[in-house]
């Protein structure tokens, strides 16, 4: 019963460091940098929430398993990208699996460490989205979650189960259950069916205006 | 009087959350986008001076109003962002006095952990400049703190004279406005006249041995 | 004996804190930009390194003078900044040896707050590289050591002797001067001869497969 969760958690970090590896793979990074996006990528997510619940050292630093696992993904994705590749189909899947999660598992840790509900509901989002935030912006890019379709809403909702469930008392075992298939299959449809949330539009008569806010928005900082 | 310093703090939250917002629409990022951009932008500065001097959870992780306020700010701001634009020198005001009152309850809260004077002021210049930093890292831009008027300065004048205060041991509230009222003003002076600080400059005849050292530089990591 | 160790961390800062400044004087940054370059390319790795084990407040924010050091780089580039153009191959040297000496310090406090040998070699290479890849993060860079040459796996070596021996109880002086001396030697030939990690090679035949699964990559954030 105790080596499932790991054993879960473990998977999550293989896939979402094959996801890291694959963006450092296709900016002609090398073998190091390869290396530090896979990590980057799997546990970004769950060192941020840590640090921010005071669970030091974070579970990927104290435990070797997860750096293992980590430099396994990224090895396997730098000498057999093309494979990779190939298997993209598989690897959102197993993402969409890997997120759902991470956002179980870190709401309950948040939870476990006294949060309140609201944060521990953020905490959990953070650790699924955190590590591909983490990934992009070493890229310089900005981050996709920010842009990409229901993927952090996803994440919000397996988080969400688990708490309200916590908060009823209801038990552990179905409440994961349902919030994993939750989060699973809302970012599988999402991704079918190129579900989106909203953009702002800012209307055509306002665009000069916005110009001139522009430059007077760098003089905040 | 124990009432103000957080109304002071949820209100510096609110316009940093704005300004964090209004960056994202103009990227055309989607609501959650929007969100994550009102979150990080008010609370980054805060999280990482809690991080620092280990005041764990952060207090915008630990009370769900910074949440709650950032929230409303982004969404006020996803859906009416033509009127946010046009109140854009409103917003510069109120940035002013959030940064102000940002460094003021940064530098306080340093002190309070036991920090030394120096690093003191330095925490509450990085609790008012923090958010704007990570907002400008998500949008993959260098941060306009860099490259801006004298913003960061103001913060620094603020967080320095309450240090000054402390050590001196003046009465608080006379000192907390002085500093507010200072940072607020040099601020709002330096948008109205363009104050800026000096830029290095590198003198013509050395441009290529620049450009040769370019490329060395990127050997350095 | 004690001061020894501060002394040459404190040289190791005041190097990094050139190659920062450096980077945002190329960059036309104000001089307080360039002192925030200064600061975070050379304490940014200490400061991660401290806050992951847990030793809270960071010694660079606990200490003034690691802040001193690092705007007296900082304002002496900003001024004689051609002098340090002029100078970059010595700087590059000194470079070489402020990375040595982190990540013998970093790996060593890693193992002194009773992490695994590992982690403490991971972090002790993230006490070298740390900085340098916060500086490029702002200024919205990818990392240089995530496709420089060897520079990273110099920080690792010296890190892992230093591991090492204190697994074997070996002797601590001479294990430092040895991992000081392979990570030096091991950059600096790196540099002279060009050494690099291999980069991955994508085949010709799949790239219209990875331009499809870089949208496809777009949606797992």
């Amino acid at each position: 019963m105790e080596k499932l969760p790991l054993v879960l958690d473990l998977t999550g970090t293989f896939v979402f460091a094959l996801s890291g590896a694959l963006a450092g793979v296709k900016r002609a990074l090398d073998l190091f940098g390869v290396l530090v996006l896979s990590f980057a990528a799997a546990n970004s997510g769950g060192i941020a929430r840590d640090l921010l619940i005071g669970a030091v050292p974070p579970g990927a630093v104290d435990d070797w398993r997860y750096l293992g696992v980590s430099l396994f993904a990224g090895i396997i994705t730098f000498y057999f990208s093309s494979l990779i590749v190939r298997m993209s189909n598989s690897v959102l899947l197993f993402d969409a699996a890997g997120l759902a999660l991470f956002a179980v598992t870190g709401s309950s840790k948040a939870l476990a460490h006294g949060l309140n509900p609201v944060m521990a509901i953020v905490l959990g989002m953070v650790t699924g989205i955190g590590g591909g935030m983490v990934r992009d912006v070493l890229l310089a890019e900005i981050p996709t979650v920010l842009r990409a379709e229901l993927y952090a809403v996803a994440a919000l909702a397996a988080a969400a189960i688990v708490v309200v469930g916590h908060m009823l008392q209801l038990p552990v075992a179905p409440v994961t259950a349902v919030a994993l298939i939750s989060c699973f299959s809302l970012r599988v449809m999402a991704i079918r069916h190129g579900w989106r949330l909203p953009v702002a539009k800012i209307r055509d008569q306002h665009d000069s205006g916005i110009a001139k806010e522009d430059s007077k928005d760098a003089e905040r900082s």
